[in-house]
């Protein structure tokens, strides 16, 4: 993982004649891509292309493990054991190192997808289980702070990269709030709001709460219209404060 | 690989609540295990208890890739690209090696499954692309020898191991006879296959022409009745004539 | 459906090669089977033979709609809207319907299966999209008394079905507690339930409760070991009682 | 099914968030919706969705039957047994007629998708499991003149309506060249073509040869770029030929 603030983004999140997102156009701009691994989406034809794209152009390359739902997209929340869920994350993440190797590239992180990502979020024995897989490979989570993300990630000594979101709202209570499609964000708003963030730590929540929002990575989802536009403009404020 | 001849089986074929073979009964007798990768069978959970069980024993597991067929279990014939065998073998063998690291084993193999083991057999194309994992990975492909397994194995230098099958018929070309569902195989007569293999080199096709099979590993599989009984008979076989 | 007391079981429950529950035993004890209908089992094959056999052995056939989740066995809750759960039915029901098309036969009823079963019973939106499906058929549906399945199907003049379990235990509030693995049934104990419930009204829940259940069909489960013996102890006491 | 050419479209091939070809549009200019079922494309909620939007819109509905593969899109041919051909058709259809049934709509006909449409039209054992599907349900089938898809159903008693493609080329022996990702066809030379046929009964070849080819529907494609516009030229050929 570089130093400083990262730029994730989500991708090969495909289904095969089905394209998904911008990855292409946002390559450029990321420094992680979290590429999907064929529970929500992803098949293996379409992990080999991403992660040959990603590694061609110098992007980290993270595991995006999802719920086992193609047609749900792994936004349908499932009731799920611990034991089921680190066997899912495991059989993912197994499956896109495969396509590393093919690459000569090493797995740079885990950040889950969708549902799953909630809901590890607020169970803390479900993220137990997902963290394992993390310390098994020696490769940091990225998740939300604050939550059971970061605190199962300090009691395991797995390394916790939280994140900022720009393309979503947040509740009053620092809570994402999550659409089942896509909106299209302003990359000028997406800007202001990471400038802001770096001066003086606030995020404004959806009422206009400021929140306070730990975080070293942004994550700029690739598949709302317009995405590379916001990436690219989120990218240009990292480099004007330096923080990159 | 252990020296001398090995016994070889087909495991973790279950799906779910779904129990499949005589897994358990089958690995106090054989060396290696092919364990199903989820395309044609064997979930994530699945994946996690075989490899568990095969580790904790001391069986050497590889993978047994297969075509994405859950309901087919891999036995229907799909006409794919090489790089789509390469992506689905990657996937496969990659989701195996994680549940490999989680018991802090190595992967041993890789032995193709039911159809894409035929398709391999008569097509190089394909069959580069599937050895060409095996390279990637450094471990040996189980085939048969006489077969574009074994020409492209050689040709890309990978190591080789041909098997011989005591519980299928050979027609009069040394071609293996495959049925949809597993029929019992007297383990006395099993057992006589290999013993005269051993002694004179000759297996007997269903007319009784005299063949020669070349192999180095004997597949017994899990999923006939009295398999575990095949596999011992086999065992003893072998134990009496110093071949493992 | 026949007039008085009906023994109904789940069918049909396999997948490709993998065979599940005792069907062909079962069903010389049965009225109805609830037959599944692809998406937590049972594909097209299975379908085909399950309901050909139904059919020639005066078995009605209904549908055994169950959540998306071949490796879960639909026993894993997803979060659903009221219109997935509407279209899920449809699609599987309508399916059913096929074949039993083919074998000039009609849809008899529906019974969820599994967790889907579970959250209709709490949840009134979305069960109103299921019942929604059984009133376009004209069908009842089968379902637990006292709860959402109920009301539901009195609110939209649905028939409804209740069901009386006799191979799983009730908790003090008439709850059924539901194992995610079968266990055996004694068919004496089966028997005796039913027994006294035809006599005095009475069932006893786990901790010796005497819980009041309204049903008109029993539900034997096919899957647990001695399944026909607990499906012909049952009709025995039917028999007896003149109850079916 | 219309009087006179109909014209045809492949539709509701989207797969949960992933939306595909350009259903709404080209709706405006078709007779008859081929809709997918599920297995190569369409899960239950697009499925409602295309035929509630058909239905309102006055487009008559038949079944897109495929191959079950949704990451091959039912484009990757599979060895199918005559029995598991009807089976998977019978469920595809079966599933649509649920949806028809909301809408008080009839199935129109049955259009066999992609590699099973190739491999019905050179195999007449499996054109008569699919045949007897469309026999079953008294629909016609859509299919190549001249091939298995005529030749059975005439056999079978079933309808049969040829098809004109005038966005894919014919080889010299007036076979279909299809190509894995759709192109976008000049909507003046699908216009040209329709007109030529219409009035001398050529349609050219790719290298000139000149075919006859026997046919009442065209088939448009939805997914190729501009397609709405092909069909519209398509339609205005047939209206001022009178031909519609």
């Amino acid at each position: 993982m570089r130093r400083g603030i990262t730029i994730n983004s989500d991708m090969g999140e495909g289904l095969g004649l089905h394209s998904f997102g911008n990855d292409s156009a946002i390559m450029a701009h990321v420094d992680l891509a979290n590429v999907a691994c064929g529970a929500h989406a992803g098949d293996p034809e379409v992990m080999r292309q991403t992660v040959a794209e990603a590694a061609s152009r110098g992007v980290a390359v993270g595991a995006h493990p999802g719920l086992p739902d193609l047609v749900g997209f792994g936004r349908r929340e499932m009731k799920l054991l611990p034991e089921e869920v680190e066997s899912l994350i495991l059989a993912q993440v197994g499956a896109l190192t495969a396509f590393l190797r093919r690459e000569g590239a090493q797995l740079s992180h885990i950040k889950p997808h969708g549902s799953l990502y909630g809901m590890l979020s607020r169970d803390a024995d479900l993220m137990r289980a997902a963290a394992g897989v993390a310390a098994l490979y020696g490769v940091p989570m990225l998740g939300l702070a604050g939550t059971a993300h970061e605190s199962v990630c300090k009691e395991l000594g797995v390394e916790f990269v939280g994140e900022l979101y720009v393309d979503l709202d947040y509740d009053a209570d620092g809570k994402l709030l999550i659409l089942r499609r896509p909106h299209p964000t302003d990359p000028a708003k997406a800007a202001d709001r990471v400038r802001r963030v770096l001066t003086d730590g606030v995020v404004l929540a959806q009422d206009g709460t400021e929140l306070r929002i730990d975080f070293t990575s942004i994550c700029v989802h690739s598949d709302a219209p317009g995405s590379p536009d916001v990436a690219q403009a989120v990218r240009e404020v990292l480099a004007e404060t330096d923080s990159a």
